[in-house]
């Protein structure tokens, strides 16, 4: 019987141990491990709870008992969650954890500390919550240089554009709706505003290409800016407007990521992906694209990602643990030099467009503003764009995903 | 410099010996492993291969050498692939494999045999060729009950579909323009009639519910008696054809498992997976849909997943190995036992078909044969089906994926 602890009793920590409750005999078939939650940390003592007799207030408790293998940080945010990593990795424990904050802001001191330890730190779950996707990178890709992943990572701005294109409603409408159904948080800045997402794609990154890239260096625009204009503008070229992070390796070997909205074509394999569904797509230079698609939060969910973590920890300690480097010099591309094209609402008058684009092909919908013009442009960086625009009154402007 | 032999320089083989050569550096930087392909095993020489230094006529040289760590065997059929993975085993080889029709048909006990040597026998390529779908459920799905998995298995048979959906086309002339651009055999029967997708749900039944099914028990039904009044009438109805494997647990626990094509809704993940791409649908109880969906064939797509069986052996050996047992009595269900809804084309009376099937819902398209009727069934077994259909001319029945 292996003894484990968990960290928080939120939606991913119960849905956790729910897991390891519920499932316990499937999960000795279908790995020969018999694994007990000893102990659940929170901050105060909840005897409503199924686990109530778990329950520790003290970190302390965990970090001193030795029969105490696998520590599954469910908390979220990094502090207390970074140093009681840390003390449990001190400690001779795996620590396996969904929290892509921490992750993305300290993965790279973690993993590291992780080597030196001689034990694991493994994230399925702050990715995509329980949609495999970290561990099909590291192996079952492993011979491929990857050269880009781009996806659908934030599954409360997937509901709320979904929302806005399939039933026209507008993005505080959607918004508020996705609140009430507790999709949305109260605060819900993380989610629309993309942090959620830079989160992942910095994840992404790291393992893909090997290098640590910071949230702070990634371009990051959220969806609060959408109008319906956008959405029919979007459906009547033939694109459906998606959140996406993207990181990319570049010809000369450099790598950027962002996160913004993308006009993105209905062929794509990830158009369709609607609600609060994530999917990802990773283009390897041997096997092409591959794509991956689930649920991308919920207390199962994610917890089952965080449970095959730990039965990793257990059956194949130190073999191929994720891992990158400090960022080198001159490695990381602002994606703001990223030439794309774009779809931008200008209100000028024609010469004045002329001028700045050259000769675009105008898009025209109902109801549109007449003061206003809009049209995809030549691939641009978004410097070149701005320069372009310079005089005129950019009303939007997004990404067209050309892949 | 660990040194591994090929067996078969196919589309397969030589996908993956160029992929040892092409990515060296890369699969070094992601596994530490300097891998060197020292055999590959061809019939006859190849002085215009570029691995023509390479080449051995006789198994025996790839047995007898120690230094040959692995043993992929690319050259598909039962003999003599069999007995090179069981000889190559014995001399204490990994095996690794991407031929459906060995696991399907001996998997059962070649993975015994792998642990019983204490080596690997990975076959990862197996199914949905470059997709990483096998790992994902053995490692990322550890901790569920894996309740259904289904899936367009063949690449083949969903061009022709697609083809036939998107482009009017009949069955026949999807045929032969897929046969000329290669994407079918000239006996293409293996692929049309559902042969190929049988050992592959076969191979999903067998790790997902961890009894052994045998191709033989497996109800299969191609594409090639669809027409174009059945895409029609889908389309009318709101749905696309597609070739479908699909195994499945029951309430009573007892598991069946079928190839068909099916009628499957707009809404449906991978309703919208066209061409020669495979998409799987994978449900656990706890994370519910996982989707993947990639390249189903290929010389550098398969090789991908080849080559990451390598690794695999090499840096995690006997980590959970893919295992199953012989099959319990009473365990599998004859699919023709499964109740579903049906579409039907019936030649026969309105008294006929009510006094049969009750009251249904007729679906009309332009230029259909007036003296056919079409509509969907109530959910029935294809027992029942044909009971209920006895003395009525039934012209075509598919099955209705209602999830």
């Amino acid at each position: 019987m292996t003894k484990i602890a968990i960290l928080g009793i939120g939606t991913v920590g119960s849905g956790t141990a729910d897991i390891f409750e519920d499932n316990a005999d499937v999960i000795r078939k279908n790995t020969g491990e018999e694994v007990q939650v000893k102990y659940i940390l929170c901050r105060r003592m909840r005897p409503e709870s199924r686990f109530a007799d778990r329950i520790v207030l003290d970190f302390d408790t965990i970090e001193s008992d030795p029969e105490i293998r696998v520590v599954a940080e469910c908390m979220g945010g990094v502090h207390p969650a970074y140093d009681y990593a840390v003390r449990a990795m001190k400690a001779g424990k795996h620590v396996v954890t969904s929290n892509k904050q921490l992750v993305a802001e300290c993965g790279l001191e973690l993993t590291r500390l992780a080597r030196e330890q001689g034990v694991c730190f493994l994230f399925e779950g702050s990715v995509g919550g329980g949609i495999p996707v970290l561990r099909p990178i590291t192996r079952c890709l492993a011979a491929n240089r990857i050269d880009s992943v781009y996806g659908i990572l934030n599954g409360t701005t997937n509901y709320i554009l979904t929302e806005m294109i399939q039933c026209g409603k507008s993005f505080a409408q959607a918004l508020s709706e996705a609140q009430e159904k507790g999709y949305a948080e109260l605060d819900p800045t993380a989610d629309v505003e993309g942090i959620d997402a830079c989160r992942k794609i910095c994840i992404l990154a790291d393992m893909c290409f090997g290098y640590n890239v910071d949230p702070a260096q990634v371009r990051t625009q959220g969806i609060s800016a959408i109008t319906s204009a956008d959405v029919d503008y979007a459906r009547r070229m033939g694109y459906r407007i998606k959140l996406l992070g993207r990181t990319l390796r570049l010809p000369d070997g450099r790598v950027t990521a962002y996160v913004a909205p993308h006009f993105v074509e209905k062929e794509n394999p990830i158009v369709n992906v609607d609600g609060v569904i994530n999917g990802i797509v990773i283009h390897g230079n041997a096997v092409g694209n591959t794509v991956f698609c689930g649920p991308g939060a919920g207390a199962a969910e994610t917890g089952s990602a965080v449970a095959a973590d730990i039965l990793d920890c257990l059956t194949q300690p130190l073999s191929r643990q994720p891992a990158w480097e400090p960022q080198p010099e001159g490695y990381f591309m602002d994606a703001d030099e990223l030439p794309m094209r774009w779809f931008v609402r200008v209100k000028a008058d024609l010469g004045g467009i002329e001028a700045a684009f050259g000769n675009v092909h105008f898009v025209s919908i109902p109801g549109a503003d007449p003061a206003e013009y809009a049209f995809p442009t030549e691939p641009m960086s978004a410097k070149a764009l701005a320069e372009a625009g310079q005089g005129l009154e950019i009303t939007a402007a997004y990404r067209i995903l050309d892949e």
